[in-house]
């Protein structure tokens, strides 16, 4: 049965670590696609940190591009899907494209139609990235302008929105996990 | 009847379209003030976008500044008001009085005295700015203490309050609308 | 008996206001540990409004560094004690530890330790920083991952936890206060 579940929130606000825990919950094979693709010491830190606190349950899969096709690919091989996350994915577009906006929007759109046709349980951690004073810099402000259009077109088509707020979830939308 | 709304939240969260789709399903007559003043072909792409969203079933005032006199000019002429939106309004008066925080202080008394005045229905967007790391810049540290006095402000006065997060409303403060 | 509260938002969204409020309307002695130390005119200003605002009602201690031996000090003294703010305790350390993240780690692990043995009520308030753009500056990324832990430990030991928006108190964690 599908069930998307959208997780947002500030940076270090759980988001992760509740998409991980919620998924070790369920029973079956568990898969977790990581968008972030460690290009220096702080980020492989970051992404072993993250692999170490998953633990054996999950399969994972690292795609920091074609994240349409990873979803249709695996998710009917697994009881439950997380991706982690949507920001990061975001970035690489930016630079696999750079910063072509409107390559950049057809990918997303690309990637919300896929999402849409899942038939099993994908949880999605993305980021909230425009609380803060407009950045001087034009990519940071296209950056801001398309993570937040991602966001709502995901959690337009979610069943679930958890807002994640220092380590505590805020259900915005759906039912109580 | 007085009904007053403000909308908040970051960046492309869905605050506008929220906005100006709850005000397209009142019967009677809207106005919309609109407080970006285009000055370069970011901005104008942007005004025309929301302009193409909103139709024709909106007047449009177009108020940098004086947006005191101009919520008691027209309201009354309207069923509901839609101002779009009070940072920008903040930035124009940041420009206008270069800075002066004693004067920017003086405008935020004069609009909000206004606002509690009106006798119709007005929902108002806003932004959060101040969820970042300080800034390093002292004219942005200000310009979010004003925003956020100016948000405190004007909620305090509100009916009703609502945060958009990735296109969800969360209504905090009145009933759901 | 032990009641802890944790409030948490932006930047000028009401959570000093609210804290020394509620805190007022308790009976007893009171007492509030500021943990910002003034050291240029913008911040002794700030200083000098938020002691205005307390009034004569609460026993002031500055405390910059010493956080856990300033609670475990105080709290049994007092009916209630306000904390404001952790995340400026989070900069002092930052600046005192020279961004060691290793000793700063322990800092709030001691601190946390003491806040949970605490046999009182404490309202602790802290900001939000990470809903922006990731920041270019690696000490900035650092405190923002460093202030996401610090709340979500305390959060996760607190019995209320409030994120204030505008000047609304949204309750998501424990009873209404």
């Amino acid at each position: 049965m599908r069930k998307i579940t959208l997780v947002t929130g500030g940076v270090r606000s759980g988001k992760s670590s509740f998409a991980v825990s919620y998924a070790k919950n369920k029973d079956g094979r568990k898969v977790f696609i990581a968008t972030a693709v460690p290009f220096d010491d702080e980020m492989r830190k970051r992404a072993e940190n993250h692999q170490l606190e998953r633990g054996k349950l999950f399969e994972t899969v690292e795609e920091p591009y074609e994240l349409a096709d990873a979803i249709t690919r695996v998710h009917s091989m697994y009881m439950i899907t997380v991706v982690d996350c949507l920001t990061v994915w975001m970035g690489n577009l930016f630079y696999k494209h750079e910063q072509n906006t409107g390559l950049i929007s057809a990918e997303i759109e690309k990637f919300v139609t896929a999402l849409n046709c899942v038939q099993s349980e994908v949880i999605l951690v993305t980021n909230e990235v425009g609380w803060g004073i407009v950045p001087e810099n034009k990519l940071a402000r296209e950056f801001r302008d398309m993570n937040g259009l991602l966001n709502q077109k995901v959690a337009a088509i979610a069943d679930n929105v958890i807002l994640s707020v220092s380590g505590i979830q805020i259900n915005i939308k759906g039912n109580r996990l």
